[in-house]
Protein backbone atom coordinates (compact mmCIF):
# COMPACT_ATOMS: atom_id res chain seq x y z
CA UNK A 1 0.00 0.00 0.00
CA UNK A 2 1.15 3.70 -0.96
CA UNK A 3 1.99 5.62 2.22
CA UNK A 4 1.72 9.01 2.08
CA UNK A 5 2.19 11.71 4.56
CA UNK A 6 -1.13 12.75 4.40
CA UNK A 7 -2.30 9.47 5.13
CA UNK A 8 -0.06 7.27 7.24
CA UNK A 9 -0.42 3.52 7.37
CA UNK A 10 -2.98 3.11 10.14
CA UNK A 11 -1.16 2.20 13.56
CA UNK A 12 -2.24 -1.09 15.34
CA UNK A 13 -4.38 -1.81 18.09
CA UNK A 14 -2.94 -4.10 21.14
CA UNK A 15 -4.97 -5.16 23.79
CA UNK A 16 -2.22 -6.14 26.48
CA UNK A 17 -3.23 -8.18 29.88
CA UNK A 18 -1.16 -6.65 32.37
CA UNK A 19 -1.86 -9.57 34.98
CA UNK A 20 -3.95 -8.59 38.12
CA UNK A 21 -2.01 -6.38 40.24
CA UNK A 22 1.92 -7.70 40.97
CA UNK A 23 3.71 -6.13 38.11
CA UNK A 24 5.80 -8.90 38.24
CA UNK A 25 2.99 -10.82 36.50
CA UNK A 26 3.63 -8.85 33.75
CA UNK A 27 4.63 -11.27 30.13
CA UNK A 28 8.13 -10.24 28.45
CA UNK A 29 5.47 -9.60 25.60
CA UNK A 30 3.67 -7.27 28.12
CA UNK A 31 6.67 -5.54 28.07
CA UNK A 32 8.15 -5.55 24.83
CA UNK A 33 4.57 -4.32 23.61
CA UNK A 34 4.25 -1.32 26.43
CA UNK A 35 7.46 -0.19 25.14
CA UNK A 36 7.34 -0.25 21.67
CA UNK A 37 3.52 1.48 21.70
CA UNK A 38 3.13 5.46 21.07
CA UNK A 39 -0.24 5.26 23.15
CA UNK A 40 -0.86 3.87 26.35
CA UNK A 41 -4.37 3.82 26.61
CA UNK A 42 -6.40 2.57 29.93
CA UNK A 43 -9.19 2.23 31.86
CA UNK A 44 -10.15 5.12 34.31
CA UNK A 45 -12.67 6.63 36.69
CA UNK A 46 -13.81 9.75 35.79
CA UNK A 47 -10.90 11.54 38.33
CA UNK A 48 -8.45 9.52 36.54
CA UNK A 49 -7.68 7.06 38.76
CA UNK A 50 -6.85 3.91 37.17
CA UNK A 51 -5.24 0.27 38.53
CA UNK A 52 -4.38 -1.28 35.34
CA UNK A 53 -2.14 2.03 34.86
CA UNK A 54 -0.93 1.97 38.39
CA UNK A 55 0.72 -2.06 37.60
CA UNK A 56 2.84 -0.54 34.56
CA UNK A 57 3.97 2.36 35.62
CA UNK A 58 7.68 1.29 36.07
CA UNK A 59 7.49 0.42 32.30
CA UNK A 60 6.08 3.76 30.88
CA UNK A 61 8.19 6.20 28.72
CA UNK A 62 8.15 9.96 28.98
CA UNK A 63 7.51 10.32 25.22
CA UNK A 64 4.27 7.94 25.45
CA UNK A 65 1.18 9.54 25.06
CA UNK A 66 -0.90 8.32 28.01
CA UNK A 67 -4.68 8.30 27.38
CA UNK A 68 -7.36 7.61 30.23
CA UNK A 69 -10.39 6.18 29.22
CA UNK A 70 -13.04 6.91 31.49
CA UNK A 71 -14.46 2.96 31.45
CA UNK A 72 -14.77 2.55 34.89
CA UNK A 73 -18.01 2.40 36.20
CA UNK A 74 -21.24 0.58 37.63
CA UNK A 75 -21.15 -3.30 37.21
CA UNK A 76 -24.39 -2.41 35.66
CA UNK A 77 -23.61 -0.53 32.72
CA UNK A 78 -23.57 -2.45 29.67
CA UNK A 79 -21.70 -2.84 26.49
CA UNK A 80 -23.51 -0.44 24.48
CA UNK A 81 -22.60 2.05 26.93
CA UNK A 82 -21.78 5.53 24.69
CA UNK A 83 -18.64 5.84 26.62
CA UNK A 84 -16.88 3.01 24.45
CA UNK A 85 -18.02 4.87 21.61
CA UNK A 86 -16.40 7.91 22.79
CA UNK A 87 -13.17 6.20 24.16
CA UNK A 88 -13.17 3.98 20.73
CA UNK A 89 -13.05 6.92 18.61
CA UNK A 90 -10.42 8.77 20.25
CA UNK A 91 -8.03 5.65 19.77
CA UNK A 92 -9.09 5.55 16.62
CA UNK A 93 -7.81 8.74 16.00
CA UNK A 94 -4.60 7.63 17.06
CA UNK A 95 -4.80 4.71 15.00
CA UNK A 96 -5.40 6.45 12.27
CA UNK A 97 -2.75 8.91 12.72
CA UNK A 98 -0.58 6.18 12.38
CA UNK A 99 0.38 5.32 16.07
CA UNK A 100 0.28 2.18 17.53
CA UNK A 101 -2.18 1.93 20.53
CA UNK A 102 -1.70 -0.68 23.53
CA UNK A 103 -4.90 -0.39 25.90
CA UNK A 104 -3.75 -1.97 28.97
CA UNK A 105 -5.72 -4.59 30.33
CA UNK A 106 -5.76 -5.84 33.98
CA UNK A 107 -6.10 -9.52 33.90
CA UNK A 108 -6.61 -10.80 30.44
CA UNK A 109 -7.96 -8.35 27.58
CA UNK A 110 -10.67 -11.16 26.85
CA UNK A 111 -11.78 -12.46 29.95
CA UNK A 112 -14.38 -9.58 31.75
CA UNK A 113 -11.97 -6.92 30.06
CA UNK A 114 -13.53 -3.25 28.96
CA UNK A 115 -10.80 -4.02 26.23
CA UNK A 116 -14.00 -6.57 24.66
CA UNK A 117 -16.24 -3.68 23.68
CA UNK A 118 -13.28 -1.44 22.49
CA UNK A 119 -12.87 -4.68 20.30
CA UNK A 120 -16.00 -5.04 18.72
CA UNK A 121 -16.22 -1.00 17.97
CA UNK A 122 -12.88 -1.40 16.41
CA UNK A 123 -11.69 -4.52 15.61
CA UNK A 124 -13.31 -4.68 11.63
CA UNK A 125 -11.45 -1.30 11.15
CA UNK A 126 -7.78 -1.96 12.20
CA UNK A 127 -4.97 -4.77 12.72
CA UNK A 128 -5.97 -6.07 16.13
CA UNK A 129 -3.07 -8.11 18.84
CA UNK A 130 -3.87 -9.40 21.63
CA UNK A 131 -1.23 -10.03 24.91
CA UNK A 132 -3.07 -12.55 26.78
CA UNK A 133 -2.26 -12.01 30.86
CA UNK A 134 -2.43 -13.89 33.90
CA UNK A 135 -5.99 -13.94 34.90
CA UNK A 136 -6.91 -13.15 38.77
CA UNK A 137 -8.25 -17.28 38.62
CA UNK A 138 -4.84 -17.80 38.47
CA UNK A 139 -3.49 -15.80 40.92
CA UNK A 140 -5.87 -16.34 43.45
CA UNK A 141 -5.35 -20.34 43.38
CA UNK A 142 -0.97 -19.10 43.35
CA UNK A 143 -1.72 -17.12 46.31
CA UNK A 144 -3.75 -20.03 48.41
CA UNK A 145 -1.03 -23.08 46.93
CA UNK A 146 -4.50 -24.91 45.97
CA UNK A 147 -6.07 -26.80 42.73
CA UNK A 148 -8.47 -25.27 40.73
CA UNK A 149 -8.96 -28.23 38.59
CA UNK A 150 -7.07 -31.38 37.04
CA UNK A 151 -7.65 -34.66 35.71
CA UNK A 152 -11.63 -34.78 34.23
CA UNK A 153 -12.78 -31.91 36.70
CA UNK A 154 -14.90 -29.19 35.19
CA UNK A 155 -14.96 -25.60 36.36
CA UNK A 156 -17.39 -23.02 36.56
CA UNK A 157 -15.87 -19.27 36.37
CA UNK A 158 -19.07 -16.88 36.96
CA UNK A 159 -19.61 -13.34 37.71
CA UNK A 160 -21.51 -12.89 41.40
CA UNK A 161 -23.48 -10.74 39.86
CA UNK A 162 -25.44 -12.89 37.78
CA UNK A 163 -28.84 -13.58 38.91
CA UNK A 164 -28.61 -16.09 41.62
CA UNK A 165 -31.32 -18.94 39.80
CA UNK A 166 -28.78 -19.17 37.03
CA UNK A 167 -25.46 -19.53 39.66
CA UNK A 168 -27.21 -22.17 41.39
CA UNK A 169 -28.09 -24.04 38.12
CA UNK A 170 -24.47 -23.92 36.56
CA UNK A 171 -22.96 -24.95 40.23
CA UNK A 172 -24.71 -27.38 40.55
CA UNK A 173 -23.03 -29.68 37.77
CA UNK A 174 -19.50 -28.40 38.50
CA UNK A 175 -16.51 -29.72 39.97
CA UNK A 176 -14.91 -26.78 41.35
CA UNK A 177 -15.86 -23.23 40.68
CA UNK A 178 -14.33 -19.69 40.45
CA UNK A 179 -16.60 -17.12 41.63
CA UNK A 180 -15.60 -13.27 40.24
CA UNK A 181 -16.59 -9.74 41.14
CA UNK A 182 -18.21 -10.93 44.82
CA UNK A 183 -18.40 -7.35 46.59
CA UNK A 184 -21.90 -7.07 48.23
CA UNK A 185 -22.94 -10.26 46.56
CA UNK A 186 -21.38 -12.67 49.32
CA UNK A 187 -24.37 -13.81 50.74
CA UNK A 188 -25.97 -15.05 47.81
CA UNK A 189 -22.84 -16.41 46.86
CA UNK A 190 -22.49 -18.50 49.95
CA UNK A 191 -25.83 -19.59 49.47
CA UNK A 192 -25.25 -20.79 46.05
CA UNK A 193 -22.10 -22.64 46.59
CA UNK A 194 -23.45 -24.26 49.75
CA UNK A 195 -26.73 -25.51 47.90
CA UNK A 196 -24.34 -26.90 45.38
CA UNK A 197 -22.38 -28.75 47.73
CA UNK A 198 -19.05 -26.51 47.17
CA UNK A 199 -18.92 -23.92 49.88
CA UNK A 200 -16.66 -26.67 52.53
CA UNK A 201 -13.22 -25.08 52.12
CA UNK A 202 -14.31 -22.45 50.08
CA UNK A 203 -11.64 -19.26 50.13
CA UNK A 204 -11.96 -15.66 49.74
CA UNK A 205 -8.95 -13.59 47.67
CA UNK A 206 -9.21 -10.31 47.75
CA UNK A 207 -7.29 -7.92 45.94
CA UNK A 208 -4.78 -10.61 44.38
CA UNK A 209 -1.03 -9.32 44.42
CA UNK A 210 -2.00 -6.11 45.21
CA UNK A 211 0.18 -4.76 48.77
CA UNK A 212 -3.57 -5.50 50.57
CA UNK A 213 -4.05 -8.57 48.70
CA UNK A 214 -6.22 -10.44 51.64
CA UNK A 215 -7.10 -14.57 52.15
CA UNK A 216 -9.76 -15.38 54.21
CA UNK A 217 -12.21 -18.40 54.64
CA UNK A 218 -15.23 -17.83 52.99
CA UNK A 219 -17.15 -18.60 56.66
CA UNK A 220 -15.05 -15.42 58.02
CA UNK A 221 -15.77 -13.31 55.57
CA UNK A 222 -19.42 -14.17 55.85
CA UNK A 223 -18.60 -12.68 59.27
CA UNK A 224 -17.66 -9.76 58.97
CA UNK A 225 -20.01 -6.94 59.34
CA UNK A 226 -18.11 -4.78 56.22
CA UNK A 227 -18.52 -7.09 53.61
CA UNK A 228 -15.68 -7.92 51.65
CA UNK A 229 -14.57 -5.57 48.36
CA UNK A 230 -15.63 -5.88 44.96
CA UNK A 231 -12.16 -7.16 43.98
CA UNK A 232 -12.96 -10.37 46.11
CA UNK A 233 -12.91 -13.95 44.21
CA UNK A 234 -14.14 -17.10 45.61
CA UNK A 235 -12.35 -20.81 44.96
CA UNK A 236 -14.44 -23.88 45.50
CA UNK A 237 -13.90 -27.09 44.92
CA UNK A 238 -16.22 -30.01 45.55
CA UNK A 239 -13.41 -31.78 47.58
CA UNK A 240 -12.85 -28.43 48.90
CA UNK A 241 -12.17 -29.51 52.58
CA UNK A 242 -9.43 -32.03 52.06
CA UNK A 243 -7.51 -29.41 49.64
CA UNK A 244 -7.98 -26.91 52.14
CA UNK A 245 -6.42 -29.49 55.06
CA UNK A 246 -3.77 -30.81 52.61
CA UNK B 1 16.80 -22.04 63.45
CA UNK B 2 19.98 -23.47 63.89
CA UNK B 3 21.69 -24.55 60.41
CA UNK B 4 24.52 -26.59 60.57
CA UNK B 5 26.59 -28.16 57.05
CA UNK B 6 25.00 -32.03 58.23
CA UNK B 7 21.47 -30.59 58.37
CA UNK B 8 21.31 -27.22 55.82
CA UNK B 9 17.55 -25.40 55.71
CA UNK B 10 15.39 -27.54 53.35
CA UNK B 11 15.11 -25.62 49.91
CA UNK B 12 11.34 -24.16 48.74
CA UNK B 13 10.07 -26.08 46.28
CA UNK B 14 8.62 -23.73 43.42
CA UNK B 15 5.72 -24.52 41.05
CA UNK B 16 6.31 -22.21 38.04
CA UNK B 17 3.78 -21.48 35.34
CA UNK B 18 5.28 -20.95 32.08
CA UNK B 19 2.49 -20.09 29.99
CA UNK B 20 1.71 -22.63 26.88
CA UNK B 21 4.13 -22.67 24.65
CA UNK B 22 5.47 -18.88 23.45
CA UNK B 23 8.40 -18.00 25.68
CA UNK B 24 7.48 -14.41 25.34
CA UNK B 25 4.76 -15.13 27.08
CA UNK B 26 6.64 -16.21 30.69
CA UNK B 27 6.43 -13.46 33.54
CA UNK B 28 9.01 -11.50 34.91
CA UNK B 29 8.41 -13.04 38.25
CA UNK B 30 8.88 -16.89 36.44
CA UNK B 31 12.45 -15.99 34.70
CA UNK B 32 13.36 -14.37 38.34
CA UNK B 33 12.41 -17.77 40.07
CA UNK B 34 14.00 -19.65 37.27
CA UNK B 35 16.98 -17.29 37.41
CA UNK B 36 17.40 -18.52 41.36
CA UNK B 37 16.61 -21.60 41.31
CA UNK B 38 19.78 -24.39 41.91
CA UNK B 39 17.36 -27.00 40.36
CA UNK B 40 15.21 -26.97 37.58
CA UNK B 41 12.75 -29.93 37.21
CA UNK B 42 10.68 -30.16 34.23
CA UNK B 43 7.62 -33.10 33.30
CA UNK B 44 8.64 -35.17 30.68
CA UNK B 45 8.15 -38.14 28.81
CA UNK B 46 10.38 -41.42 29.60
CA UNK B 47 12.91 -40.38 26.69
CA UNK B 48 13.16 -37.05 28.10
CA UNK B 49 11.44 -34.84 25.39
CA UNK B 50 9.51 -31.75 27.57
CA UNK B 51 7.53 -28.97 25.75
CA UNK B 52 8.05 -27.30 29.12
CA UNK B 53 12.15 -27.33 29.17
CA UNK B 54 11.55 -25.98 25.24
CA UNK B 55 9.80 -22.99 26.79
CA UNK B 56 12.22 -21.71 29.09
CA UNK B 57 15.93 -22.79 27.52
CA UNK B 58 17.38 -19.49 26.53
CA UNK B 59 16.53 -18.63 30.64
CA UNK B 60 18.59 -21.94 31.86
CA UNK B 61 22.18 -21.30 33.48
CA UNK B 62 24.80 -24.18 32.62
CA UNK B 63 25.13 -24.44 36.56
CA UNK B 64 22.22 -25.33 37.04
CA UNK B 65 21.04 -29.04 37.79
CA UNK B 66 18.03 -29.97 35.28
CA UNK B 67 15.74 -33.25 36.45
CA UNK B 68 13.51 -34.88 33.74
CA UNK B 69 10.24 -36.23 35.59
CA UNK B 70 8.91 -39.05 33.73
CA UNK B 71 5.27 -37.68 33.92
CA UNK B 72 4.22 -37.50 30.77
CA UNK B 73 2.07 -40.52 30.31
CA UNK B 74 -1.37 -41.46 28.96
CA UNK B 75 -4.28 -38.74 30.01
CA UNK B 76 -6.18 -42.13 31.61
CA UNK B 77 -3.20 -42.04 34.35
CA UNK B 78 -4.34 -41.15 38.00
CA UNK B 79 -3.22 -38.87 40.41
CA UNK B 80 -1.63 -41.68 42.98
CA UNK B 81 0.04 -42.77 40.40
CA UNK B 82 3.90 -44.62 41.58
CA UNK B 83 5.37 -41.73 39.46
CA UNK B 84 4.93 -38.67 40.72
CA UNK B 85 5.59 -40.88 44.62
CA UNK B 86 9.00 -41.23 42.55
CA UNK B 87 9.30 -37.74 40.92
CA UNK B 88 8.63 -36.24 44.35
CA UNK B 89 11.12 -38.31 46.32
CA UNK B 90 13.66 -36.94 43.92
CA UNK B 91 12.91 -33.49 44.35
CA UNK B 92 12.48 -33.98 48.11
CA UNK B 93 16.26 -34.92 48.19
CA UNK B 94 17.50 -32.07 46.35
CA UNK B 95 14.71 -30.07 49.09
CA UNK B 96 16.09 -31.65 51.83
CA UNK B 97 20.07 -30.52 50.44
CA UNK B 98 18.81 -26.92 50.80
CA UNK B 99 18.55 -26.59 47.56
CA UNK B 100 15.68 -24.37 45.97
CA UNK B 101 13.70 -26.51 42.80
CA UNK B 102 12.03 -24.63 40.56
CA UNK B 103 9.18 -27.52 38.56
CA UNK B 104 8.66 -25.54 35.45
CA UNK B 105 5.04 -26.25 34.30
CA UNK B 106 3.42 -25.31 30.98
CA UNK B 107 0.28 -22.85 31.25
CA UNK B 108 -0.51 -22.35 35.39
CA UNK B 109 0.71 -24.88 37.87
CA UNK B 110 -3.08 -25.58 39.40
CA UNK B 111 -5.15 -25.89 36.54
CA UNK B 112 -4.48 -29.19 34.85
CA UNK B 113 -1.00 -29.46 35.93
CA UNK B 114 0.82 -32.50 37.22
CA UNK B 115 2.27 -29.84 39.47
CA UNK B 116 -0.80 -30.41 41.39
CA UNK B 117 0.33 -34.39 42.18
CA UNK B 118 3.58 -33.43 43.41
CA UNK B 119 2.08 -30.60 45.83
CA UNK B 120 -0.34 -32.77 47.25
CA UNK B 121 2.97 -35.17 48.24
CA UNK B 122 5.40 -32.49 49.19
CA UNK B 123 3.17 -29.47 50.20
CA UNK B 124 2.95 -30.17 53.64
CA UNK B 125 6.78 -31.17 54.12
CA UNK B 126 8.20 -28.18 52.44
CA UNK B 127 7.50 -24.28 51.98
CA UNK B 128 6.11 -23.77 48.56
CA UNK B 129 5.45 -20.97 46.24
CA UNK B 130 3.44 -20.34 43.54
CA UNK B 131 4.36 -18.56 39.91
CA UNK B 132 0.83 -18.19 38.20
CA UNK B 133 0.97 -18.47 34.41
CA UNK B 134 -0.86 -17.87 31.34
CA UNK B 135 -3.33 -20.29 30.39
CA UNK B 136 -3.82 -21.85 26.84
CA UNK B 137 -7.30 -20.62 27.60
CA UNK B 138 -6.61 -16.91 27.33
CA UNK B 139 -3.83 -17.84 25.03
CA UNK B 140 -6.44 -19.33 22.73
CA UNK B 141 -8.62 -16.56 22.92
CA UNK B 142 -6.02 -14.01 22.39
CA UNK B 143 -4.91 -15.90 19.04
CA UNK B 144 -8.34 -15.46 17.53
CA UNK B 145 -8.97 -11.81 19.11
CA UNK B 146 -12.48 -13.17 20.38
CA UNK B 147 -14.08 -12.88 23.86
CA UNK B 148 -14.00 -15.62 26.29
CA UNK B 149 -16.57 -14.22 28.59
CA UNK B 150 -17.87 -10.92 29.81
CA UNK B 151 -20.40 -8.90 31.72
CA UNK B 152 -23.04 -11.77 33.56
CA UNK B 153 -21.58 -14.53 31.24
CA UNK B 154 -20.86 -18.00 33.30
CA UNK B 155 -17.81 -19.75 31.22
CA UNK B 156 -17.30 -23.95 31.81
CA UNK B 157 -13.68 -24.96 30.97
CA UNK B 158 -14.16 -28.43 30.29
CA UNK B 159 -11.44 -31.09 29.97
CA UNK B 160 -12.92 -33.60 26.72
CA UNK B 161 -12.37 -36.61 28.31
CA UNK B 162 -14.62 -35.95 30.91
CA UNK B 163 -17.60 -38.31 29.71
CA UNK B 164 -19.88 -37.31 27.55
CA UNK B 165 -23.34 -36.96 29.54
CA UNK B 166 -21.46 -35.23 32.18
CA UNK B 167 -20.14 -32.88 29.83
CA UNK B 168 -23.55 -32.45 28.46
CA UNK B 169 -24.74 -31.45 31.58
CA UNK B 170 -22.21 -28.62 31.90
CA UNK B 171 -22.17 -27.23 28.80
CA UNK B 172 -26.36 -27.32 28.70
CA UNK B 173 -25.82 -24.46 31.41
CA UNK B 174 -23.17 -21.93 30.22
CA UNK B 175 -23.27 -18.95 27.96
CA UNK B 176 -19.36 -19.84 27.06
CA UNK B 177 -16.79 -22.73 27.10
CA UNK B 178 -13.82 -23.93 26.95
CA UNK B 179 -12.63 -27.69 25.67
CA UNK B 180 -9.17 -28.83 26.40
CA UNK B 181 -7.21 -31.69 25.74
CA UNK B 182 -9.94 -32.48 23.12
CA UNK B 183 -7.25 -35.29 20.30
CA UNK B 184 -9.64 -38.14 19.53
CA UNK B 185 -12.48 -36.77 21.76
CA UNK B 186 -13.54 -34.16 18.97
CA UNK B 187 -16.57 -36.30 17.81
CA UNK B 188 -18.01 -35.82 21.18
CA UNK B 189 -16.74 -32.53 21.64
CA UNK B 190 -19.07 -31.61 18.94
CA UNK B 191 -22.00 -33.49 19.75
CA UNK B 192 -22.18 -31.85 23.24
CA UNK B 193 -21.22 -28.42 21.89
CA UNK B 194 -24.16 -28.34 19.02
CA UNK B 195 -26.40 -29.84 22.15
CA UNK B 196 -25.77 -27.15 24.31
CA UNK B 197 -26.10 -25.22 21.27
CA UNK B 198 -22.91 -23.95 21.62
CA UNK B 199 -21.42 -25.03 18.22
CA UNK B 200 -21.98 -22.25 16.03
CA UNK B 201 -18.57 -20.10 15.59
CA UNK B 202 -16.88 -22.56 17.58
CA UNK B 203 -13.31 -22.80 16.98
CA UNK B 204 -10.39 -24.84 17.59
CA UNK B 205 -6.81 -24.09 18.41
CA UNK B 206 -4.12 -26.45 17.99
CA UNK B 207 -0.29 -26.15 20.18
CA UNK B 208 -1.05 -22.47 20.71
CA UNK B 209 2.30 -20.34 20.92
CA UNK B 210 4.22 -22.73 19.45
CA UNK B 211 5.59 -22.06 15.67
CA UNK B 212 3.03 -24.85 13.96
CA UNK B 213 0.29 -23.61 15.75
CA UNK B 214 -2.85 -23.94 14.05
CA UNK B 215 -6.61 -22.50 14.18
CA UNK B 216 -9.50 -23.50 12.39
CA UNK B 217 -13.07 -23.49 12.51
CA UNK B 218 -15.03 -26.69 14.92
CA UNK B 219 -16.81 -27.45 11.61
CA UNK B 220 -13.52 -27.83 9.77
CA UNK B 221 -11.73 -29.88 12.28
CA UNK B 222 -14.21 -32.36 12.00
CA UNK B 223 -13.59 -32.69 8.34
CA UNK B 224 -10.05 -34.12 8.66
CA UNK B 225 -9.63 -37.60 8.40
CA UNK B 226 -7.05 -37.38 10.58
CA UNK B 227 -8.97 -35.63 13.03
CA UNK B 228 -7.00 -32.72 15.94
CA UNK B 229 -3.91 -33.55 18.13
CA UNK B 230 -4.71 -33.56 22.25
CA UNK B 231 -3.02 -30.17 22.47
CA UNK B 232 -6.33 -28.84 20.83
CA UNK B 233 -8.64 -26.25 22.45
CA UNK B 234 -12.30 -25.61 21.28
CA UNK B 235 -13.26 -22.47 22.37
CA UNK B 236 -17.23 -21.81 22.31
CA UNK B 237 -19.97 -19.00 23.17
CA UNK B 238 -23.71 -19.13 23.02
CA UNK B 239 -23.38 -16.29 20.53
CA UNK B 240 -20.44 -17.64 18.69
CA UNK B 241 -21.17 -16.78 14.95
CA UNK B 242 -21.88 -12.84 15.48
CA UNK B 243 -18.60 -12.87 17.51
CA UNK B 244 -16.73 -14.89 14.72
CA UNK B 245 -18.54 -12.14 12.11
CA UNK B 246 -17.37 -9.17 13.71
Amino acid sequence: MAVTPDAPAPGALHGVGVGPGDPELLTLRAVRVIDDAAVIAYPATSQGESMALGIVEAFLRDEQTQVPLPLMFSPAQTPDDPAYDRAAEVIAGHLDAGRDVAVICQGDPLFHGSFIYLLERLGGRYAVEITPGVSSVMACAAAVARPIAHGMETLAVVPATAPEERLARVLAETDAAVVMKVGRHLGKVARVLAAAGLADGAVCVTRVGHPDQVVRPLTEALARPDGVPYFTVVLARRDGTAEAAA
